[in-house]
């Protein structure tokens, strides 16, 4: 065949999608980092913390469940299409489980099944998306937020949180919502900080987006981006903010709950309550419709139906954070109290993240700068690891403060 | 909480997203009408021809590869993130599948594991679209090319096959070409129409884009849509156009090869050989990470890696076609030869699409116009159904003639 010419070498294909394609993921370096050091020195010697995976396995329930489909029901019924918007099974068992844990009047048709949080989000930011509107998201937060909202066509807007509690700086965000803004993205267990937002917190939010949205005359919504819902310790209570604002779309996902976060399973919920709830969730399919999504893959919504009250045992992120927590702290470490998720928020010491992060490494100690996610000065360490590697990474922690 | 006010109603939410969302989709509403008819006449006077869902079981194996899994791999392994490409192992099993079957220098790096074809061949057509550009399909075509070239940001440009064989119209197809031609989209065999492209269509095809390429001095990829490529009949061999033509992207999926559509598991080969391979494969990478893609199931990839080369046994669908289209055509219809997929496309006795699929309608027979795949006066026929419902639907076939 005829060499083809290459004279349109700048826009032979999408510069957008490779930029994306080939940025270097900052917390997936490190990663790879550590497993390369691990084949050097042995993954003994290596303390990875960089990494947001769950090390519980998932419950038991789950592969009995699975094995179970594949033993009593046909091949068409297990690995067949489901609906768009998920099979009436899970969307129902969904429903019924908000109904009775948070006193919801949810029906299947207020839920959407998707291919986990991401597309979730994805999702419901665009089905809110409208000409110049704006999508608001407190820092730190997660890095898809921007990409997410900039690809679905909203203006991506940042708030820092209040500091150095990290619940929302009430003022940043009366002065960041204006006419334009659609929706405010919550994400509470917080990642990376692994604070809880407050019940209090959540009420004046409300209170100001209710204001807001008398103010401008549409709804402003809440996005609850709810990965780490059942991942909460010290027995605190994780605020259901459908029951706190009207206007709340969730995003969920099974991956850190029921950790199968490779299976891709997740549901927007839109509130049974909130404004245009039916249109919204028209627009979250055509939304869904408009990225590929056919179905939520259907064996594993049959599997999690079948496991949908079960609770993660949390006992060893528990005994985790704890021996992290405390340890860190007695030996000076600055860190907010982790209430949730299974991540550790320290203030870098020193304050300078490059140069803290460069002498972990030199170390082994493989830590994740806060900068990706919106704020200086921060190191994120995932618990979700072997109690046996925080006890011998503890012992570096104290000698390079 | 105070009761908002709606002066924005025209822009609260996605006009767009909620337009595909609440659209009505012709084909499922052909499959729901018969679900409400089965409930009034019994569902064994019911002859419902619309869907393309496989009607042979996945193999046994496929299921066994599950609970093999399950039971000698870690939960973690089992169910944790892979790479946003895929996992290695199936990822090499794909390379290694191609280089024995049609004697490819495939590599894992060459291929990207998706949640089926629909977000591969989103992310393949995000992936070439660049400013001005624009994407070919030929009609009959499958429905969801249109919106996810739009949405893209390509123009969508409609080919006619050749009637009455639905080869390609290689005059009609060299008038269409022009400098922003990106990509043409090929979808063999073909739903509708069972077609299966010839060697010498491609050939000429091939030449044709190689030609324009040159003229217009960058390359011109074919998009290969193959859910259906393992699924030919009377000993047809489907090309594989790789060999034929090097700017080659092909979009496949299991679905009907394994007979596993709610899975959501198929790929994006990005040919070796392809222009700015390694840049499209990563475009294609952000293109998927743009959407929400994280990765594709896990538990399902590592069962397909274990069925990589499982073909499906076609025995009863083809004698479902055989029944169906020498019957039909004893009858008076006319038809296509079905060499591939599993549908038929007959050519409306009358020519008038509404007049006589009301007609069968009232039979309970229930067919899916051509209109929504983009030419006019034909009958889609899925013949993946029992052939006792054939056998009796024959009989109404006759009558309505």
């Amino acid at each position: 065949m005829k060499k083809i010419s290459r004279e349109r070498t700048t826009d032979m294909f999408n510069q957008t999608a490779y930029g994306l394609g080939a940025a270097p993921n900052p917390i997936r370096e490190v990663f790879e980092y550590g497993r390369r050091q691990a084949a050097l020195v042995g993954p003994e010697n290596v303390f990875d913390f960089s990494l947001g995976n769950p090390s519980i396995p998932a419950p038991e329930q789950l592969n009995q469940s699975i094995r179970q489909i594949l033993d009593t029901q046909s091949s068409i019924r297990v690995h067949g299409y489901t609906s768009g918007a998920g099979g009436d099974l899970l969307r129902t068992a969904v429903a019924e489980n908000l109904n009775r844990r948070f006193d919801r009047h949810a029906g299947p048709e207020n839920v959407f099944i998707t291919c986990g949080a991401a597309p979730a989000l994805l999702a419901a930011i665009t089905a809110l998306t409208v000409p110049d509107s704006e999508i608001i998201a407190i820092a730190p937060y997660f890095m898809e937020y921007r990409p997410f909202t900039e690809g679905a066509g909203s203006r991506f807007v940042l708030v820092s949180a209040d500091l150095p509690n990290f619940q929302i700086n009430l003022d940043a965000l009366d002065a960041a919502v204006n006419e334009h803004t659609q929706a405010v993205i919550l994400n509470s267990p917080n990642n990376p900080s692994g604070v809880v937002l407050s019940e209090e917190t959540l009420r004046r939010t409300a209170v100001l987006l209710t204001d807001k949205a008398a103010k401008y005359g549409h709804p402003i919504y809440i996005l609850a981006d709810e990965p780490y819902r059942e991942l909460a310790y010290d027995g605190v209570k994780v605020p259901f903010i459908p029951n706190i604002y009207p206007n709340t779309i969730v995003c969920y996902s099974w991956s850190k709950s029921l950790s199968l976060p490779g299976e891709r399973i997740g549901y927007v919920y839109v509130s049974e309550e909130a404004a245009d709830a039916k249109e919204v969730f028209s627009a979250v399919a055509g939304a869904s419709r408009a990225i590929g999504h056919i179905c939520a893959p259907s064996l594993i919504q049959q599997a999690v139906a079948a496991c949908i009250d079960c609770m993660p045992d949390l006992e060893a992120y528990d005994i985790n954070r704890k021996l992290l927590w405390h340890t860190l702290t007695e030996y000076g470490y600055e860190c907010v109290k982790p209430e949730g998720a299974f991540y550790l928020f320290v203030r870098t010491p020193g304050g300078n993240n490059s140069v803290f992060v460069e002498k972990a490494k030199k170390r082994n100690l493989l830590l994740v700068a806060s900068e990706p996610f919106g704020v200086e000065g921060y190191l994120r360490l995932g618990y979700c690891v072997s109690k046996d590697m925080i006890e011998r990474a503890l012992l570096i922690f104290r000698e390079i403060l």
